[in-house]
């Protein structure tokens, strides 16, 4: 059990158009930890935040206005490629992750932390489909396009989508140590790939025409 | 390419307490198909509804004001034993399954689904840890413990909080094929389980003592 003074704070980064999985797979797993981490969502403003296909989830704080983050958690979604125009979220990301004991991101969320030079010097990787547009927001950084997810220091970035579930549960075990993070696993019936250099889904780098299999039109 | 009169729209439940993932990993699914399908969030009353570890999510709908829906998706968490007392909420899943094309539910969000009688005569899953619990609320239900998703009929019902997101690709692969679930996993970057019989968490049937190792605290 847990004290206040060891409770964790985790600051999620919501942003019109983010990607639902990217975020709320992580949150699931960082859920089960109500002992050691309280979870806040922090925005461009207070209030309803309206994800890629259309549920709202409500920021708790607003970039100018929000508690200390141990951790902060970016996803990616389509609404980042509108949101890396935003200085003020560039901005936030800066001074979180300045003094963040971990910062994370899934999916094309490293584009946002590439371009806030968060990522200078550092190993990342992103999500495959739009694997070049992240490498296109900074050549200061280490880009990995074959990776699950990426630990380099205190920055952790994931691939796409479902990669920040694995990495989320990586960042428990390297936080609360293994036992916990593989109990979390089995009773959220999760099959947790461990490895981070696993990556099966690195055959479909830059594959954008896959985008109209899944939307049923010609790309 | 779809016309409107080919949107389906799915209804998907929120309630006090309910688990991030039961919700967001088939909402992650289902949101790939933006042309097909509209999803609307109701709860017992329009407004913020919190989730088991805090983040709300906005219902747009109240139980008795809501467009009509063609798929149901009833969540689980620990708020279902609360949510088990509201004959609103029971109502709701009665009059709204009625009439849908496809009722699904994830973890114990088919116990709501059992006390409503939506299940009676059916074959029907739950999750592993309480799968006790699910039992208890009905005996008209062929319960399967060992199961990653149940079909029976129009009525789909999957095991823990992770299973949902599988079964949610077996519905989009039934109603819109194979090749169009498949390339959602794909860009996802989601290794889908394809197989509904397969249950690799059926060894921990009723482990509630396992929750106190998530914890970290003897149970």
């Amino acid at each position: 059990m847990s004290d206040e003074s060891t409770v964790r704070t985790l600051g999620a980064i919501v942003f019109d158009g983010f990607e639902l999985l990217d975020l709320y797979g992580p949150l699931e797993m960082f859920g089960c930890l109500p002992n050691e981490m309280r979870i806040e969502t922090v925005a461009a403003a207070k209030g309803p935040v309206r994800s890629g296909p259309g549920p709202e989830t409500v920021a708790q704080h607003s970039f100018d206005d929000h508690p200390d983050f141990d951790l902060i958690l970016q996803p990616g979604g389509a609404g980042v490629f509108q949101a890396l125009e935003s200085e003020a979220h560039l901005d936030f990301l800066r001074r979180a992750s300045s003094t963040a004991e971990l910062t994370l991101s899934v999916c094309n969320g490293s584009a946002l932390l590439a371009k806030a030079g968060v990522l200078d010097g550092k190993r990342a990787t992103s999500n495959k489909i739009f694997f070049d547009h992240a490498e296109e927001q900074s050549d200061a950084v280490q880009w990995v396009p074959e990776a699950r997810w990426v630990e380099d220091g205190n920055v952790i970035t994931s691939s796409g989508v479902s990669a920040g579930t694995d990495m989320a549960l990586a960042v428990i075990e390297r936080l609360y140590g293994h036992e916990r993070a593989e109990a979390i696993a089995i009773v959220t019936e999760y099959e947790w790939q461990q490895d981070a250099q696993k990556d099966p889904f690195h055959a479909y780098l830059n594959r954008k025409d896959l985008m109209g299999k899944v939307l049923g039109i010609p790309l």
